[in-house]
Order: C-alpha cells, then structure tokens, then sequence
C-alpha cells in the first residue's frame, strides 16, 4: 500500500498532487490526483470520474474545482478512467472502448476481466490507499461527467452508506440503451443480466439513495438525445421516489467550460452533506 | 478586418470563443480567443499575454478567469504569443525563443523582423479588430505571465493612456540582464540601444504608469532567481515613485495551479479601474 509522487503544487493554500501506486485490481501501475484543502487533516473525499479519453489531470486543470474544496475543506480525488499499463488487443482502437473507457465496472469477459477492473478500483482499492496514506477520513462523496457521471450515479445507487452525496455533470444515465453503454457493456461483461448492476435507470427500480442525485445537463450538448438520455433518468426517479434534482442549463455543451461553470453549485451540494 | 469562428462555447452565462484572422503585422493568420461576458454591450477588455511555449488556449483554459470576467462584466482577450504561420531557420529549436516566445516586441533584425510584431500586434492591430468586432468598448486594461507579465508591464508604461489597469504573475522584470531576455533580444534586435523600449526596470526610469502595478510571485518559482527578478522591478517602483503592489505567495510555483489561485484578485483589481 504505498505510492510515488509525481508532481506536488500549491494551489488555493493547499496542495494538487499527482501520484503513481501498484494496483492489484487492474493489474498495473495506475495514476491519480488528490487536491488537499489547506491544513487539511481528517477531511471529507469527494471522488471525480472522468468521462471518455479523459485521465486523472483533466478534472484538476480545467474544472477549478480546487478553489471551492478549499473553501469547504474537502478533499478531491480524481483517479484515471481506464487501466493504462496492461494491455488488450483493440484496445486502443476507439476512443470509447478500452483505454481512457473503462466504464467504471468490473469486466467479466475475458480478456478485459483481467484488467479493467474499474468497479473495485474506484470503490474499494483506491479509497483504501488514500484514507491510509492521506489526511482523509472515510467520509465520502462522489461525482462524475458524462461517462463518469454514469459511475457516479450508479455506484452511489448500490452503495448509499459509503457515498454520502452524488451528483453528475451530463450523466449517460441508461447505458443498456444507448450506443455508448451498449458497445462496452457487451464486450466488457459476458451476459446480458450483469448490465443492470451498471444502468442508473435500471438500478432505480431495486436502489434508492438517501440524498438528492444533482444533475446538470446542457441543453446544447451533442450527446444530449442519443447518449445521455435524462428524462430516462427523470422518469425513473419519478417512479421509484429517488430525489433528484435535474437542471437543464439553456446553450451549455459537454466541455469543461460547462463544468467550471457550475462546479461551484457541485462542491455546496457535496459539503452540505460531507461536512454536516 | 474579419476573421473566422473556429469555436464558441457557452461559459459562466457568457460565451468563450476562439477565432482566426489575417494579420499584416505577423504577415499571415493569426489566432485569438475571446470571452464575452453575459449580456455583453461595450464591455471593457482585459488582454492577458501568456508566457513561453503557450498560446491562446491556454489561459482560456487553466485560468478559471472567466468565472470573475463574468461577474464583472469584463471581455477578455487572449492572443497567441508568437506568429505561427511565417516560418524562418530556426524558430523551432528551443522552447524559448522563436515559435511560442515572440515576446511581444517588434524585431528589427532579419529574418525576424519580416513577421515577429508582436509590440505591434497586441497594442495596435489586435484591439482594433476586436473594438470593431466584438461588443467591446475602447476601455482597455492588460496583464500577463511570466514572459507575458514582461509584454504586460512594459506595454502599460509605455501606453498609460491606453491601459487603465496593469497586473502580473511571475513576470520577467528585467529581460535585459537575465538569460531568457539576454537570448531572444540579441536575436529580435538589431542594437543594444533597443532593448530598453522592453525592459520595465529600464523603462521605469522614465515611464510612469497611474494606476499601481499590482505583481504576485510565487517563493517556490523555480524561474524567481535567475529569470524574473522581481527584486529589481521593486527597486525600480521605489526609485522611481511607480506604485507598487509586489506580493511574495509562500510555496507556489510557476504554474496555472499559482495563477488560478489569484486571478480572482487580479479581476478585481482590472475591475475597479476598468469599471470606474
């Protein structure tokens, strides 16, 4: 259970870091950011995942987030979205599958079973290294964007005792039903039954979380109609009588000028909950 | 005078662009970003000149400063930091010079004097441009980085009239005694009697600006002691009456991570005067 650093730079009086350890899970080296807040000691996580072809210095460059898990002395993680260092054949092939693809689920098909692993890493191995090794308590929050905003919402479904708050920049919020999902789902996973453990709307049905699932979603983002679906989500919650807080934000795409601009909303929501 | 969209992104209620033109000055397409605030109607505009190596990107996405341009109802304009398109033998050897290094000056020695204007550029034909194509007002303020902290300070006091408001991060406070400025001007200019129109110790001796020249330097800028020497720019403020604001920040470094942490300040500051 150790760690190299990589790089370590004062950032709103506290420190944005970058580090390198040995996962078992996913079979390799793997990387991550921690931004501490200032005097940081015992602080709340709030874990990031990152959409498609994104790694774990994305959300710390270009969300400035840093400036308000300062303010609220939270701590952020941000891990990488896929195994990098063992490889597959065509695993670099399409930009949303294999590398910087991980889906945040445990692969059962091989030969992806024997690496991407992305379910148990950001849940379990990697939470385990930085609550022994970071002035980090056990207290946790997650969020995500896009293909990370469907990590966030599904992992916080299924585990509502360990993920205090959730919330989601333009989550993909069925991926059983639309082409993204359907496309790792089936190459990742060996039997059509285990796609449900990973679909936010299907876990709707069975789960339910304590908080409100904040969600953010730009009107003109690409991926709107046929990839991220959140009146799919919309309606599940209705059904099932989960919380939910749906924004439609008028002329905002996917980009992270769409996150900057309400991560200050996403860090209250977390520190209401994280800090109560 | 026109020029092409290549992006335009909803941020912060306002829209980040980014745009290409043909310039005389750098003899050939030149590219810029632009962000509006919300409701945007004859808005000021603070220009930031980026260091080494960057371009018009790269403020635009590591600065989180359109967070603050928002709120303030300020434009911000961000040029390239060197002519692309003319190429000449040797503009793409070192990092520091040439290609991403124009160091905003006019060079009078050949070759680069056939496109390197980037004096020209930022003060004259740029501002033009964008007061006749934007909703911009002629009210302008600059700052800058590291090599664009130089281009910030040295264009203010030479130009009081035209910037209300200077500020810089890290700056190269006397480029003609330290290796970096040593380098580039004894290539871009012709005689040594010219290096003193873009050297700010220098042009303290007889220049003035009214407004006071607010800097913030990083302790653990690995850059502080051989390349930016901001010792020299506070002699030079107290010899020669130029207010001051020089604010030594314990731990940071020469990064974006040290700029994101007080751009917040900076916007004020350009604010009050831009806004008054």
């Amino acid at each position: 259970m150790t760690y190299t650093v990589r790089s370590e730079q004062r950032a709103f009086g506290g420190v944005q870091g970058f580090y390198e350890h040995s996962s078992d899970v996913c079979a390799g080296p793997m990387k991550f950011g921690v931004y501490l807040p200032p005097n940081a000691r015992d602080v709340p996580a709030l874990y990031f995942l990152a959409g498609l072809t994104c790694t774990e210095e994305t959300f710390a460059i270009k969300a400035n987030a840093q400036r308000f898990a300062a303010k609220h002395g939270i701590a952020l993680i941000t891990p990488d979205t896929s195994p990098r260092s063992a490889r597959f054949d065509g695993d670099d092939k399409d930009w949303d599958f294999g590398q910087g693809a991980g889906f945040y689920l445990d692969a059962t098909q091989e030969p992806w079973s024997g690496a991407y692993r992305m379910g148990s890493y950001v849940t379990q191995e990697l939470p385990a290294l930085i609550e022994r090794a970071f002035p980090v308590s056990s207290v946790r929050g997650i969020f995500g964007h896009s293909m990370g905003g469907h990590g966030a919402l599904s992992i916080a479904l299924k585990n509502p005792t360990l993920y205090r708050s959730v919330s989601a920049f333009a989550p993909i919020c069925a991926p059983s039903q639309v082409p993204w999902g359907e496309k790792v789902f089936s190459r990742y996973l060996r039997q059509r039954d285990e796609w449900s453990a990973y679909d936010t709307v299907e876990l709707l049905a069975t789960h339910k979380h304590p908080g409100t699932l904040l969600v953010d979603q730009g009107t003109s983002d690409k991926f709107l109609r046929d990839q991220l679906r959140p009146e799919l989500l919309e309606a599940a919650c209705k059904k099932s009588g989960q919380s939910l807080q749906l924004r439609m934000r008028e002329g905002y795409d996917h980009s992270y000028y769409f996150i900057q601009s309400f991560v200050e909303e996403h860090l209250a929501h977390h520190a209401a909950a994280l800090r109560a």
